[in-house]
């Protein structure tokens, strides 16, 4: 009994259409002027297609067999079906579709391509995170690399003929990059030898691709201590000879596969470099802002999976909680010809599925604008614009990724829940949702480090100034409804959260200005309440939308289904922030002058 | 590398002596009043001693290797080591502790078996279901079963030599228990044959002892429709001589084992009775409240699971947090000789650290209160102190199995956090525990099963007569420490939550009236505030419980560490009823007038 998917192309075009115009916003970027709304659904019809046809068939399967490595050859096999279908992947042109033309892209919009994604990630986490990664990698070299190294790996892995890694973490540093050891000595002819040893290194070996581009942070040898003195470079598993063609092996081994909790059909491979030839990407002891171009979109791309994993984890809950009978309503029976109800008359099975939903349609619309920011950050014509958009991008970037993370946690726990005990046993595929839906609140930087990010740097950082935009942002979007009765239940709260907000961001800078501590404190509770800012706000505009679709004589219940779920929200979900607020009023020494309790 | 774990003797030693004088209060029920405090002790450092040296080294092969049916013969093997430990129990024994001496049994309270039964959980839970569905079993014989029936089995059960199970679910029904279809039927010799097909059935096969005794709910073919035509047999896996020895194999065959989330190591097999003899325990038709009996023990029980899952989880990952060395504190280096702090100088880590030590020692100190009132229910001379325990008990039964299990998840969860990408892997025995964890909040009737429970049944269902008894109790305890300045940051919290709880319980009361479901919408926030004030009543008797010690001069760190823990429950995880209240003021449309959203 595999999980069942359909593709929420109606959701992303409500989203992408009705709630951002899209196609409009992106004909203002010179790549995108051409971009008309026919290919762009097209391109959603038909990558999800592909997600739900060809590689959700392999999530089960990739989830019980796992990859095997053959310890010998250093060689990983991946489970059933994944090689095929990525062979698929790349025949239909799928790795090209936002990458620069310059080196065979299609130069689509990223947000676009985040759309293909999330659908890939719903299929298919594991065997999504082949390509994924292989784009992190690309981003990075597109960024930072020479055009001697663009030349050389951009076409490959935009063909998905290669696929890219990230290679950071080490067996006693993961968050504290600074502590990291792996070695990297010049050679005459330019190139370096890297040495070392890296854990956790997704996709780090398979069978899907000929070659494999690691982009590894290592020391020079004159490098200074800490995060200060790291390098990024690019070393490939086959050297390349002169004209691009695979050479020689390098020495580049995977030594172990982790045995996880989930994901099980991506290699999370230890890797050994010994003195395997790399080349510099950027500049010498730049390596972790290098990094941080990978990071950044990879952070996005870790909330877009938890996205993924909810709105599958959402319909198959909705689907067995209308067919399982069990009890009666508190009401009286509502399918009194059968010998029970069905359990979605139940309300704490509303409440599963009501959240699942929220957290999902949420999430589409907080990752899609995201997206769209993205996209103005790289081709806007206007610089200031530009600014504009990577500022709050910035801001928003953590939030993406510790919060839909959370809640994707939540949610497929509360789908899972739905299915009673059936939603334990494998084969219902909701607890496999759980254990995948887990890692991502722990890799590319734990959801505290998010938290850490967003409060620490990107609000205290710059004095509030990208937060104070996006208030402005949303209050002007606010005062244009102001006068519609319609919106009150929606705009007041949310006003007065972001007034909450604004009164919470400034006791904490007096706080945190005698006590830098207090920024860490407050950091998880305040992502929350950002994360519930952001979501109320788009909660209100979806419903916007719907009322003036229902207004103009709709009779989509699509529309319908939007209000009741944003009214869901605002009832049920965002008086999550209560707690927070509360826990945000207690001394700092409740948490931190605790020295006997965690003696 | 196995999860370390140390029995929290001196912390049970705390609960049960200086919190709650246990044995001054066992020694006025008569089967208790020759009890002393060195017995008592030692009991709980031997049981101690074998979690932890026998039990424990099972649970990570247990979980890797899991069962093995042999479907030819039906078999099932346990994991390595499982069959020796649980020889190594009964040649000890242990599952003799509590039971009737009568049937061979030591007769020693239930709050001890239960604390003992805490550090069994802790090393093993699969394993220690075992044993654990075996005293079900007893139970339930041993308050409903003839006295022939109890002469058959008590003596086995009690000696170990044979375990139990409980037969419920089916494949078309688990809570709703109304719609199931087994047969019983009559035979001359007043036996019955049992037909029809029992699934996820804990213990159900397995190679630890020569025979299982299965309790099974069926319908006789007189019987009434639903859940009042319900009867409970007793099927033994091998048939008794007459003699008491071990006749034919009776038909009821594991015709599968399930494949789990966790909990591996417990064979959860569907059975086959195939006209399988039993006979009929306690009246016709009235099996559903003879199961009860097993149903309301082994409630407690799994809040007990989740208990011990969140002690070892927190003691693994409080090691962990202060040898992995990662970033500096905020505030300034921590341990400047170090490349870099250990990580519980940092927030997040702290709170995760202290809201599983506060979830896990409240678990204790509501579970043993619990367990105190079973054993005066039970035992105490006078009927009516026997009917308040009984039914503070079960108004508090549901509490303590899906706030301890909710509680349960969020910590192991947390302790896992902890372990950043470590704690994904397999090898470091954080992602089992939450694995584990998972399921403690489905089974035993989900958790809003038991909100439902509590709401509809335990308050509703008396007009809040023992919710106004546990008020007066708190009140009356809260009233002799009104004076102690010291103990109002305890009691002034604690006060204000159990008047709003009043509040909230009159007007659910009054929407109730009109409209049943309210009280389906209502109950899970409504188990969490009255959860809460279990665990802030409790908090507060063991921060007063410190310190008096502290003011008598004990400088025991011990004192200092229960102060700020309760200070740290206070501030950081009671604020959840913030979010509880805010959502139960929401009109239930929100809610229930959602079916385009769930169309």
């Amino acid at each position: 009994m595999a999980l069942s998917y359909i593709p929420p192309i109606r959701d992303m075009q409500f989203v992408l259409h009705e709630m951002y115009g899209a196609v409009d916003a992106l004909a203002q970027l010179p790549p995108y002027a051409e971009l008309d709304r026919d290919t762009f659904n097209a391109v959603l019809e038909e990558a999800g297609k592909f997600a739900a046809e060809v590689v959700a068939p392999t999530n089960a399967v990739g989830d019980l067999q796992g990859c095997t490595l053959d310890v010998a050859s250093h060689s990983v096999k991946t489970p059933d079906g994944f090689k095929e279908a990525y062979r698929q992947y790349i025949e239909a042109g799928w790795p090209a579709l936002a990458a620069d033309p310059a080196y065979g892209g299609q130069g689509l919009p990223f947000v676009l391509n985040q759309s293909c994604y999330e659908m890939l990630n719903s299929a298919n986490q594991a065997w999504t995170m082949y390509p994924g990664l292989s784009h992190g990698a690309y981003e990075a070299l597109h960024a930072h690399g020479s055009d001697a190294l663009k030349q050389r790996y951009l076409p490959k892995l935009t063909s998905g003929e290669w696929t890219g890694t990230m290679c950071l973490t080490e067996p006693h540093c993961g968050t504290d990059l600074g502590l990291l050891r792996t070695k990297a000595e010049p050679q005459a002819d330019g190139s370096y030898r890297i040495t070392g040893n890296k854990i956790f290194i997704s996709a780090g070996e398979h069978d899907l691709a000929e070659n494999i581009v690691h982009l590894v942070l290592a020391r020079l040898p004159d490098a200074p201590a800490g995060s200060k003195g790291i390098s990024l470079f690019v070393v490939s598993k086959f050297r390349l000879n002169d004209d691009g063609s695979l050479g020689e092996r390098n020495p580049v081994f995977c030594t172990g596969l982790e045995h996880k909790m989930g994901i099980h059909g991506n290699a999370t491979a230890q890797l050994a470099f010994d003195g395997a030839i790399g080349h510099l990407v950027g500049e010498p002891h730049r390596g972790l802002a290098a990094m941080f171009v990978m990071m950044n979109g990879a952070r996005l791309g870790v909330g877009n999976q938890s996205l993924g994993l909810t709105e599958i984890a959402f319909q198959n809950a909705l689907a067995y909680a209308k067919e399982r009978l069990q009890m009666r309503s508190l009401s009286g029976p509502k399918a009194p010809e059968q010998p029970a109800d069905p359990i979605i008359v139940h309300p704490d099975v509303r409440h599963q599925l009501l959240a699942a939903k929220a957290w999902a349609e949420g999430g589409r619309m907080l990752g899609s604008y995201c997206g769209l920011l993205l996209d103005q950050a790289r081709s806007h014509p206007d610089e200031a614009a530009r600014v504009a958009a990577a500022a709050q991008l910035a801001l928003l970037t953590p939030v993406v990724k510790a919060f839909l993370t959370d809640n994707g946690l939540a949610a497929t726990i509360g789908c899972q829940q739905v299915f009673g005990g059936h939603g334990y046993i494998h084969e219902t595929g909701m607890e496999q949702l759980v254990r995948d839906a887990r890692i991502n609140l722990i890799y590319e930087g734990t959801n505290a480090v998010q938290a850490l990010d967003l409060l620490g740097r990107k609000v205290m950082g710059d004095q509030g100034k990208a937060l104070t935009q996006f208030g402005k942002t949303i209050a002007g979007w606010a005062a244009d409804y102001a006068r519609e009765p319609k919106m009150a239940e929606f705009l007041l709260p949310l006003q007065d959260l972001g007034e909450r907000l604004t009164e919470l961001t400034q006791a904490i800078a007096a706080k945190a200005q005698r006590n830098p501590e207090e920024i860490g404190v407050a950091a998880v509770d305040y992502l929350r309440v950002v994360g519930h800012l952001s979501f109320g706000w788009l909660w209100a505009r979806a419903a916007q939308v719907a009322q003036a679709a229902i207004a103009a004589g709709s009779t989509d219940p699509f529309y319908s289904a939007k209000l009741e779920t944003a009214r869901f929200y605002f009832a049920r979900l965002l008086p999550e922030v209560e707690t927070a607020f509360r826990r945000l009023q207690a001394n700092s020494a409740s948490l931190m002058k605790t020295s006997h309790a965690l003696a």
